[in-house]
């Protein structure tokens, strides 16, 4: 029996050793390795496909670990396992904390029925692990039931992760009503559901402001889902507050993004997009990393001393390059 | 005689409405346009690189059309043309004014010495236009002697921007000494001259007071040039105060960075960075935009559908495509 055909067979027994073996596989980016990594992929995918994809954003500090934690640990009490691909800790780019994520979320990390993996932010494009749709199919294959992505607010990398998700939760923190912290609108749109967090304590009388304030704001953003009512949720990851409401709402959205027909064709598109973005990479990382299209590369570096433009030898070495 | 041909005559010899065609021309879209727009390039390349490129960035509100008004109106006074590639006013993402460039710059709109051009931010790599590095060949060949580029501090395009220019100025506003007014530490890195802009009037004293602070940062942080100390100049672009200072420093960092053979260094990984992006740039347009390619590659997107994984099919698609 070949080994990645054991490794399959382990991994969707659900082997939790297997799968992190087989993400080391498929983020490395050997050539060997990728061969073996294709093959596994294509092993598994009637396995995927099967959990609830759920990615969890909002800006550093807003206390998203402590939220995974909270919201990991009660959908494992409703009997699920539950995995979350985490922000790499250390990433400076993204913002991560620098603590691991034993620290972070000691109780998930060590949970039979949970797995935590960081995710690097290394990538040929954009600020998401090229991998992480990979990464997810891994994960359902080894049957998780819920995935949680946990992504950091800036820019690209949200629409990346709203684009790989089933339902889309904002984190925000209690805070002025006058303001969106930052949260840029774009960000605001992308959310299916809102929860302000660290609605405890000397915080709770804010949080609950800040509610109200961006349930007004809401009304003047388009829900990508007709009929969904986007909710503001207070929580505390702390006090362990508002986790069955959250539950419940993303059931609700899930249901109705079903009955409407939506989820369906949103885990259709995201196969035609993770395809194009594959074939971008591909095409891209083929350019930069082969040894005979890189020799060719040179030699035509010296046309641009020789006075030509860049966009023309760049033009006339892609009309070679590419094979219609 | 070829209407490229004449097109190429009348820009070399500065018309500034041969200019606006060429402008038009490189920054089409279309196939035809496309092969026109090479043959222009190609012919002004004899006459490009002859300018001094600079980069003007800081945050939406600093003041950056002001100061390019007043910056340029100086260099024409000392006997230059100068061209500034303004941030499209139209464009959201960008965070550009609402107001036009005749309205933003009223002086240098009207000034026979200058030309302004606002860039689309629209682009298929990154935030700045791609045809950035074709529009300063332009200018260059129709004579300008300063080349302007505005950019925003939104990431990615700051470092595009700072890869295509010899000399990087960053304008900060007079704000509290705690802060950096969130302005990341990868951005003040790129500077090579700091402008406190709007040291007037009741912002003085504040003005003073952020210099000093900006100069101890910029003792943490590594100057790209070895032996250039980067100074941190008070303005006023509507006082019209530290534009004789900013010429001074701006000739004084570009010719200690001729003596260090860092100019020359720097102009050529440009001219090979240009020809990188443009590679890879060609390689997704043709994806995205070929017909033939395009055809093929909707037949595969049913592979997906069949259990395929899209890594495998994406892998296959490249390797058709790419002749090696």
């Amino acid at each position: 029996m070949s080994d990645i055909k054991r490794l399959t067979e382990q991994l969707v027994k659900g082997d939790r050793r297997a799968l992190s073996r087989a993400i080391t596989l498929v983020e490395s980016s050997h050539p060997k390795d990728r061969k073996h990594a294709l093959d596994l992929l294509d092993a598994i995918m009637p396995h995927t496909e099967n959990s609830t994809r759920i990615g969890i954003s909002g800006s550093p500090g807003v206390g998203k670990s402590t939220f995974i934690e909270a919201y990991g640990q009660h959908l494992i009490e409703a009997g699920q396992r539950i995995a979350a691909l985490t922000i790499d800790p250390s990433s400076k780019l993204t913002g991560g904390s620098i603590l691991g994520d034993k620290t972070r979320m000691p109780v998930l990390s060590n949970h039979p029925d949970a797995f935590i993996r960081p995710t690097p932010s290394g990538s040929l494009l954009g600020g998401v692990a090229r991998r992480s749709r990979e990464v997810i199919a891994l994960c359902e294959a080894a049957g998780f039931d819920t995935i949680l992505i946990e992504t950091v607010g800036v820019g690209q990398s949200e629409t990346e992760v709203a684009n790989m998700t089933d339902c889309y939760l904002l984190l925000l923190q209690p805070g002025s009503g006058d303001t969106l912290q930052g949260i840029k609108r774009g960000i605001m749109e992308l959310a299916d559901i809102i929860v302000v967090n660290k609605a405890d304590g000397k915080l709770l009388a804010a949080a609950r402001e800040s509610a109200t304030h961006y349930l007004r704001a809401l009304t003047y953003l388009a829900s990508k889902l007709p009929d969904w009512k986007r909710p503001v949720i207070l929580c505390s990851s702390t006090e362990n507050i508002g986790m069955e409401e959250v539950s419940a709402q993303v059931s609700a959205y899930l249901n109705l993004a079903k009955d409407k027909g939506v989820f369906a064709q949103k885990r259709k598109d995201q196969r035609l997009s993770w395809l194009e973005d594959e074939t971008i990479a591909e095409l891209v990382g083929r350019f930069k990393t082969d040894n005979e299209i890189q020799t060719q590369y040179k030699k035509i570096t010296q046309q641009i001393e020789q006075g030509q433009s860049p966009a023309r030898v760049a033009a006339r070495f892609v009309d070679k390059l590419i094979r219609r």
